[in-house]
């Protein structure tokens, strides 16, 4: 069963239509777009003659089938002639999404001796003297590595860097719009996990942090753990780290609205690859009941013939009863289902034998493990990675503030502490009073968000108590620092 | 003979001072500053009481012993208090001089889905199907990389890769004031040749253009050519490609100006590095007369021992009389003498034995190879790089320009003819009717050089002739481009 994907405005067009000018043709072209499905979102007249009339109509479509038919479906009618179609989503991306920016104006002599020579000379002497200095005087301080070899990009698979750089724009300027955070795209031309280490290695001194990104499993659990070794700064793997968090988060919250204890429940994963495996960890690590984990080749256990160092690991802190069936008899009688692996591998009956007040979090995208209609049905929670649907896990409410947290302090390293306090803050941002089966998360929209996750992490760093009230959380260090240095 | 340092804002300090409030006391500051040697730029009241007065008195220094001084002389006035001394230098680099912008708001849900997901992976694919795509809907297409390992950092040597950083983020402001161009410092925590070519192949997707900077003479040459055979994208070494194309431009002048044809003209050039190097070679490949060249270990000529490749062709092809004497026996009855080595090589009576008319690029910064008031006494025209002398001769001249050119036209490669054009682009910016001793290049700050420079550089891409009039030079691309997408 496929879920019906909604009209949304990633797949936004706008059409620029020559109709006849009479009193209902305008009509007409609505009327048309929205029975072919889509939902008009602005009409602009752009030329007009006695006899026709010129506009622009945009819409959102389901996807780019959809807006191909929307297009033929006008272009059938009557009197109508489609001159051109534009697609917004692509118009946004033209000449990319980022840019530098200097933050020192250069308008003279006098500021370009200080930026540059003969100035800049003794900036560098300081910091050749005490390196520490680096922090401070140069953009390290608030800086991050969007490093992706473009093998495991979104639900695309292994496209390669420069079909990668979108996503890791995209990545940059969410950094930068919830985070305050300076990041920067670094592509690989390389999917050899040695040069992928050893590159980054040699590009640290620049940044505060590494943010590793859709690099495929399992080469991605190795890159991460030599660069740990490697580098005094924090290796963050979004995938894993940032996608462990926010479920963490929302799963908390959902045990509270059901009511039952993390120690009691029995978990279903699906996805045994980055994101599931660090997903499982922390959930182990925070004293889940059970977890029976799933990949391709079914429930991994003990005696499993074939397994990554990763898959035994799990294989021998899951599992208890060693169960070794399908995934419809492993979440009959599970309390939460996982999944982080691929579209409609589960029906609203196999949901119905799970048990009572159970909790399904689909989040493989764009398509969950399950129509979430479905899964509503019986569920007491649902959650998915979608924009469209109630509870969206969305790892935008993590990594940007467990980065500015860890900047703020200067960490030399992530820690599983860190990822645990970063979920428990994400969760208490929903207050109690607010909680409600289809509120387990906070919008990524809600700026109490990134302050609570920084002010989380650097309590983690500093050793000093969790901040408690996120409504009380003071200002992060991003809204206290001045634009620029003037 | 040591040249002495005028006070410049690449010293300027603020010294906070409480003094008693008599009638004269804040005049006794300024002349204390004045006859320390210091030039008053700015006096701040910041706080008063019925005895006392507390301002902050910013003054021009000319390094940082004389800084230190000027404080001392005013420590040692009566009735004064130096409270605090804060460096303008130091202040002005503060968390770094670059940061990274958002070109896309992200305010709402929709820009967050046209971004990011599920948007994005159309634009993904689309460069996945076609590649030349990445520069129309990537960053690609306006964004450079400046690359150093921090071998061989201004004058200072080899600092390393975080002390090289205030440079580069210095470099990468000066690309987006000068040129529009999006640059990003890579510096790089080894300095081992093969890794170094690895690296920058291995980011290059990312970028549009590589821009080496202060990599140590002669790895820089070999690392150059390798990437140059590697990459589809122009390879640029500022301290060779954009020296010399600032010399020739400036020596074009200087013949103009002195009535001399390059072709009959001796030149000796002190510095056979990476400056001097590019810069022989620009020289040849226009024409020159002959070339003596120096290093330390005295003139280069055919059969001296130990000669590195670079060497070696510079051997062959310069010194058509095989001279192996001292220095100043070269410039003796030479035309032009062009430094790019260490300061205080030459006396005016040296320059006093050049030919008629003679010319000298006394390029070594911060203090020259000649004291450039000593050698303005015996030589017709004398250039310098420094910003307090006439005919300062800085790279800001050509690179922004060299490389707006160049993204303009998605040149996959920087080629000499293109160093010839930018050169020429540079030198005729300065008309005719404008052309005089003491003005041989344009100012860094005239805004007419980089569309200059960008306009000769496209022509060479396109094959189409060189824009003849500066004045009459189109606007770049840059000065078209609107600031973001909206």
């Amino acid at each position: 069963m496929v879920t019906t994907r909604l009209p949304s405005a990633g797949f936004s067009i706008t059409i620029r239509i020559a109709v006849t000018a009479d009193a209902s043709s305008i009509g007409r072209l609505t009327t048309c777009v929205g029975e072919a499905g889509a939902i008009v979102t602005a009409l602009d007249v752009v030329d007009s003659d006695p006899t026709h009339v010129i506009v622009d109509l945009t819409c959102d479509t389901a996807d780019a089938a959809h807006a191909d038919q929307v297009v033929k479906q006008l272009e059938d009618q009557d009197g109508v002639d489609v001159r051109k179609v534009s697609d917004r989503t692509f118009l946004l991306h033209l000449g990319g999404k980022i840019e530098v920016s200097s933050k020192v104006a250069l308008r003279n002599r006098d500021e370009l001796s200080m930026a540059y020579t003969p100035g800049v000379a003794r900036v560098c002497m300081a910091i050749a003297e005490n390196p520490a200095d680096a922090r401070r005087l140069t953009i390290k301080r608030n800086t991050v590595a969007v490093v992706s070899d473009g093998s495991a990009v979104l639900g695309l698979g292994n496209i390669g860097p420069a079909a990668a750089m979108p996503v890791m724009e995209g990545k940059a300027a969410l950094f930068k719009r919830f985070g305050g955070v300076d990041a920067w795209p670094v592509v690989l031309d390389t999917q050899d996990t040695d040069e992928i280490v050893a590159i980054v290695k040699a590009i640290a001194p620049a940044y505060g942090g590494i943010n590793l990104e859709d690099i495929a499993a399992p080469r991605c659990f190795e890159i991460e753990a030599r660069l740990r070794e490697l580098l005094d700064i924090p290796v963050f793997h979004d995938d894993q780290h940032g996608t462990a968090i926010c479920v963490l988060a929302a799963l908390t919250n959902a045990l509270r609205v059901v009511g039952k204890r993390l120690e009691d429940v029995r978990v279903v994963v699906s996805g045994a690859g980055a994101a599931g495996t660090a997903i499982m960890k922390l959930l182990l690590r925070q004293g889940v009941g059970d977890i029976i984990a799933y990949d391709r080749k079914g429930a991994l256990h003990r005696g499993m013939p074939d397994m990554s160092e990763t898959w035994q690991w799990l294989a021998e802190n899951t599992n208890k009863a060693g169960y070794s069936g399908d995934l419809p008899g492993a979440i009959a009688g599970a309390d939460v289902f996982i999944g982080v692996s691929a579209p409609n591998l589960l029906t609203g009956d196999d949901i119905a034998k799970m048990a009572d007040k159970s909790i399904v979090f689909a989040l493989a995208n764009p398509d969950p493990e399950v129509d979430p209609r479905e899964a509503r049905k019986h569920a007491a929670i649902v959650a998915t990675g979608r924009s469209d649907q109630p509870n969206q896990i969305n790892n935008v409410l993590a990594f940007p503030g467990v980065f500015r947290g860890m900047l703020d302090v200067s960490a030399e390293a992530f820690t599983e502490e860190m990822a645990l306090a970063a979920a428990r803050a994400i969760a208490d941002v929903v207050g109690e009073d607010k909680l409600n089966p289809t509120v387990i998360v906070p919008s990524v929209f809600d700026q109490r968000v990134t302050p609570a996750v920084a002010a989380a992490i650097r309590a983690v760093v500093r050793g000093t108590p969790a901040p408690q009230n996120p409504a009380a959380v003071p200002e992060s260090e991003l809204d206290k620092a001045p634009e620029g240095i003037f």
